[in-house]
C-alpha cells in the first residue's frame, strides 16, 4: 500500500515530523509517501492561511494519485481542502482531525482537543460540529504559534502540558487529541505522563487509510463528490483544471 | 457608499448580470463597484471549483478595500471564501446566500432555495445548517448548469419554474430563494407568476451591506477573524500574503 | 419610505429614546413614525408583561399599516407579539432582537447579548434558539430594571459596562448586542470604550426594514402568516378582530 | 382537589366538551372547575387569535387561583399564554399539548399529532420543538375549522379519520395525539377503530394536574417564572396588573 | 389500581425505601406492589451493573403483569432496561428518571439532577438527551456510593446538600431532581430547606402510572415495542424467552 | 494481534459467516478469534432480545481479554452491550455499527443503512443519533428475519436488493451500509451490482481494531468507562461480578 501524506503547510521540516509519526505506526508493507505543498503559506493558522493552502494541496493530491497512491492524508489539523480533495480524487482522502476523532470515539466519551492558537479554535469547533461530536468534544488553544513547536527554546511544550492538565481537571476529559500535526512526536510521552489516552491525528489517519484500502473502499462519485466538470481556468491558476491534473 | 461586488466565477458576463441586479436595488448614493476574479474556473459548480476560486476572490477583496470600498459582497451563492475574506478585510464582507436567508427570515418561516446542480445541493445544505436555518429551509436542485442560465436556447428557466412549483406544493414553501447569482433578473417575474415572495441573494446582500455601513459596523478583529499574521508564501501564490495585499 | 416604530411598553419617553436611535441611522427619505402603545404595562419585564402588551401593540400596527407605513418595527427586545403582528400585517414586521442578531451575524461569530433583568434572560435564550443562533450567542443579564436606564442617578450604566467586560473576557465575545431598546443611545460610546462592535436592535431594525422595502418584499400570506379569519371577539377586546382593524 | 379548566376560546359550548372530557378521567375527589374566557376571539386558529386570547385567559387563571384552585389547565392545544400564566400563578399550570406529549412519551416512540388547520401546524411544530420532541413527533393538519368539530353536518370527523390513517401508514406513527380540545369526545372511538393508542390533551392534563398536586409541587418562583413586578397598566387593560389580580 | 414497583438493584432494603416513597403519594385505591429483582448486582452504579440487572428486572415485570399489575415502575434512576421492558409488557412501563423529568417540566425551565457517582453522570446525560431536555437540564454527581445513602454514619446527605446549593447558585436551577431512588425520603426536607421544588422520581412515576392507567393507555405494540418474537434461548437464560414468561 | 470477535446471537453458523468476513480483510499477522455467546436468544431482533444477549456477551469478552485478545468486536449491528463491555474491558471494544459509520464517513456524505426488520429500525436510528450522524444517515428495513439470510430458499436477498435500489433513488444515498452481520458475504457483489461503495460492519470493525491496537490505544478508565466496582451478585447471575470474571 502507498499512502500519500500531503503537508499543506509549505514547510518541509514539518512534513518530516508528520512523516516520522506516520511511519512509526504504518503496517508492514505500507509505504508512506510524504509531499510538501509547493504553493502557499509556510504555516496554516486560521481561515486566511487555509484558503491559500488549498490549490497547492490539491496539486499534490492529483500528482500523488496519478503516481499510484492508494489513499491520501491531509496533514493539517483543520482538514484543509478536504471536500475539494474528495471531489478530485477517486482514492480515499482523510483529514487528520476527522481521523483522530473517529479513532478516539471508540475508547472515550468526553474528549478535549488541544490546539495551537485561539484563532484556530473556532474553525476546529466547526469541524467538531460537522463530524457530529459537539456534545462530546471541547477545543482548547494553548496559545502557541505552529512553528514554535519545532523550536526547542520556546515554552510551547510547557503550555501544551498546562492545557492538558486543565482539560483533565475542568472538562473531565477522558482522552486528549493533539490538535496540530507538529505535536505528533509527543503522543506517547504525554499519554504516560498524564495516564490518559492521547491521540495524534497523523497516526490515526494512517490507520484509517490502511483500513479503507484494505476494505477496497474508494471515494463515492455520487452527490457532491462527483468528479469535477472539466472547464477553463484563468490567471495564475490556468492549467489547474481537473482534466489537466488527472491526465497530465 | 461604495460597495464592492466580487464575482469569484471568472466569467465577466455573469458579473454584469449580478451588477445589474445590485444596481436595481441600490440606494441613491450607493455606488456598486463590480469586479471579476481574474484567477480560477469560469463557473463554480461544487467544492472543487470553489477551492480554486478563493485566491483570486481574496485578491479582489484586498484590492477593493484598498481602493476605498465600504463593504464587499461575494457574488456566488455558495458563499465562497467567506471566512477567509472576513479575516482579511476590515470592511464587512457579505455572502449572497447568508444575505438572502437573513432577509427572507423576516417575512416567512418555511423557505425553499432552488439552486442549479445536484452537486451544489449538499454544500448549500451545509451553509443552511451553519446559518442556523436547517429547520426552516429546504434546498432543491433544478439540474441546470450555471452558464446555461445565460443561454436563451436552453430550457434552464423552465426547469427552474418546475422546481419552484414543486417547492410550493410539496415543501409548503412560503417564500423562494434563488440559489444562483445568475438568476437575479428573474426575481420579480417569478414572484408575480407564483404569487410568493422571491428573494435574490445579490439584491439582499446590497441592502445588508448598506445597512452595516450605515450602522458603522465593521468585521470584528477578535477571534477567528483576527488579522492574518504576516508570513512567507511560496510558489505561484508568492506575493499573496496579507501584508503585501494590504500595503501594496 | 415610512417606517412605523411601535413601542409596546406604554411609556412615551422610552419611545422617544428608540425613535432618536432610529432617526440617527435612517436613510435620507426614510420617515420614522413612532407610536406608543396605549394599552398595557409601562415596561415589559418578562413573560407576564409581554402577554398584556400584545393587544395594544397589534392595534398600533393595524393603525400604522392603514395609515400607509411600509414596514413596522416592534421596539422591545423580546420581539413581543412578532408572529401575531406578521399574521395581521401585509407589510414586513421586524423585531429588534432578530434584527440585531441578523446584522451582527455578518461581522462576528461569537456574540453576547447584554440585557436588563434575569427574568428576561430565559425568554431571550428562547429567541436566540428560535433564530438558530444558540451555538454562537450567549445572553447575560446586568440586573437593572428597564426604567432605571432613563434615570441618571441609577448605577445601571456601570452595571452594563461590567457585564460587557465580563462577556469579552469569559465568553470571548467578538461583538456585543444591547438587549434593550432603552440602551440605544450608548451604542457608539460603548463600541469605542471597549473596541468591539456594539449593535443596537432599533438601529439594526431600521436598516432591515429599509432593505426589505427596497427589495419589494412583504410578509408571506402562506402558512402560519396567512391573514387571520374574521370572527367575533368578546369582552373588552370586542371590536379588535382583524376585519375591523384593517377596514376601519 | 380543585382543578381549574380555562378555555381561552370564548365559546362556552367548547368549554363544556372539554369539561366533559376532563370529568370522564378525573379521580374520585377531583373537582373540575370549568371557566370560559370572557374576552377575545370565539375560536383560536393561529398566532393572531392566540395573542388576543391571552389577557382573558390570565384573568380567569388569577380568579381561579384566588378562588382556591389547586392547579390550572389551559384547554387549547397551542398552549396559549402558558409562560405568562406560570409567571402569574403559584399553582401548577398545564398546557394540553405539553400534557399530551408528556403522557404519550411513556408508551410510544413515534407519534403524530393531528390538528385542525394548516395555519396551526407551524405553531404546533414550534411547541413540539420546545418540548424536545422534534425527533419523535410529526404534526398533520386535517384542514377543518375548529368550530366545525361541533357541527354534526360537517365532514370534519371524516377528514380527521383520513389523516389518522395516513399517519399510521406514512409516518409509521405508533400513537396518535388529537391536536384540538374539541376532539376529546372521539378519543376512545378512534383508538378502537384504528387499534392504536389515542391521546386527548385535556384528559392527559387532568392526570398531570392531579399528579403535581398530589406531589405537592407548585410553579417555581425562580428565574423567568418569578412573580411579576407590580406596575401601572394603561388603556383598556388598566386594572389588569398582577397585584390587582391577585389581591382583588 | 395495582402498580408494580420493581427494584432492579437486588437489595431489598432499597426496595422498601422506594415503596415507602411510592405509598406516600399513591391515590386512595392504588396498591403499590414492590418487587426486588432476584438476579444481578446489589446496587447499580454505571453501565456494567446496569447490563446485569436487566434480565432479573424483566423477569419481575413479566411476573407482575401476569399477576395483574396495571402498570410497572422501574425504580432505578438510570431507567434500566426500559425499552426491553416496554417491548415485553402490554401495560405501561415507567422509568423514574423520565417520570421526574416529565413532571418537573411543568413547573420549571432550568433543572438540575443531583445523582450519586461520577460514573453515573454520563449515562444520565444520555437519558436527558434522549428525553429531549438537554437544553434545560444539568446533571451533577455528589460523589456518594448508592448504598451509603442508607448508612446514617456516612456524610452522603451533607454532600447531597452541598451539591444542591451549588446547583442553585451556579446553574441557576429553578428546581432540583433527586437522581437516585434511595434519596426519596429526603424530598420534602430538602424542598423546605432550600425553598425550591424538589422532585423524587419514584413519587413522580407513581403519579404518571396512575395517570396512564386512568386514561386507559397501554404500551403501543407498533414499531420497536412490538411483542418480541418467540425463539429459543440458550444457557443460564434458557427458559427466559417471552412466550414462556408470558404464558407461564 | 489477536482480535476477539464475539457473536452475541447464540447461533454458531452466524458466527462463522462473520468470522469469514473478518478473516477476508484481516492484515497478515492478525488472528481472528471467534466466540459465540452461550447464553441468550438465537438471534437478536429488537430491544428485548438485545437485553438478554448482554450477560453472555460480557462473559465472552471477559474470557477473551483474559486469554490475551488485543481488541474485541461485538458482531451484532445494534452494538449490543457496547458501553458495559467498555467499562469491563481494558482492551478496545468496537461495535460493528459504529465501525461501519466511522469508515463510511471518510468516503461519502449521505449514507443509507439497510437492516433486517422494522423493529430494529428505531434502535438503529438511536445509534445513528448517538454517533452524531443523524443529518447524514437514513435507516431502511428490508423486512427480512435475521436467520432467513442463511436460508438459500428465502427471498431475503431480493428484498435487500430492492431496498438498496430505493435508497439510491429516493435517499440519494452515496454509499450503503449493510445493517446486519449476516449480510457480510454480499458486500462485494452488491458494490459491483449497484456501482456504489458498500460497507460491511464486521470488516470495518476489524480494520478499526487493528488501527487502535497499532496506535497503542486502550479504553479510557476515566468517567463512565471506569472499571466496575466489585460487588455481590445474586441469583442465576451470581458469580458474574467483574472481579470474578477478570481474575478467574
Amino acid at each position: 500500500m502507498k499512502i500519500l501524506l500531503v503537508n499543506p503547510n509549505t514547510t518541509a521540516t514539518m512534513t518530516e515530523t508528520a512523516a516520522d509519526a506516520a511511519r512509526r505506526v504504518a503496517a508492514v508493507g505500507t509505504e508512506i509517501v510524504p509531499a510538501t505543498s509547493s504553493m502557499g503559506p509556510v504555516s496554516i493558522e486560521g481561515y486566511y492561511d487555509e484558503a491559500f493552502a488549498v490549490p497547492g494541496l490539491l496539486m499534490e493530491i492529483a500528482k500523488g494519485e496519478k503516481a499510484g497512491a492508494d489513499a491520501a492524508i491531509i496533514a493539517c489539523f483543520d482538514d484543509t481542502g478536504l471536500d475539494a480533495a474528495r471531489a478530485l480524487a477517486n482514492i480515499p482522502v482523510i483529514g487528520i482531525c476527522e481521523a483522530a476523532l473517529a479513532s478516539v470515539s471508540f475508547i472515550a466519551q468526553r474528549i478535549t482537543i488541544v490546539t495551537t492558537m485561539e484563532r484556530s479554535r473556532l474553525p476546529l469547533e466547526h469541524l467538531v460540529h460537522r463530524y457530529g461530536m459537539s456534545g462530546r468534544v471541547k477545543v482548547r488553544a494553548a496559545d502557541i504559534p505552529v512553528l514554535s513547536l519545532e523550536d526547542p527554546q520556546s515554552n510551547a511544550r510547557d503550555r501544551l502540558r498546562n492545557e492538558i492538565a486543565t482539560a483533565l481537571r475542568e472538562d473531565k476529559a477522558e482522552a486528549i487529541v493533539l490538535g496540530c500535526a507538529g505535536m505528533a512526536d509527543l503522543t506517547r510521552t504525554l499519554a504516560e505522563e498524564f495516564d490518559v489516552p492521547v491521540v495524534d491525528g497523523v497516526a490515526a489517519a494512517v490507520k484509517q487509510a490502511e483500513g479503507l484500502i484494505s476494505l477496497g473502499l474508494t471515494t463515492t462519485k455520487r452527490g457532491a463528490y462527483a468528479t469535477p466538470i472539466s472547464k477553463p481556468y484563468l490567471g495564475l491558476l490556468q492549467g489547474f483544471e481537473p482534466k489537466t491534473l488527472k491526465a497530465g
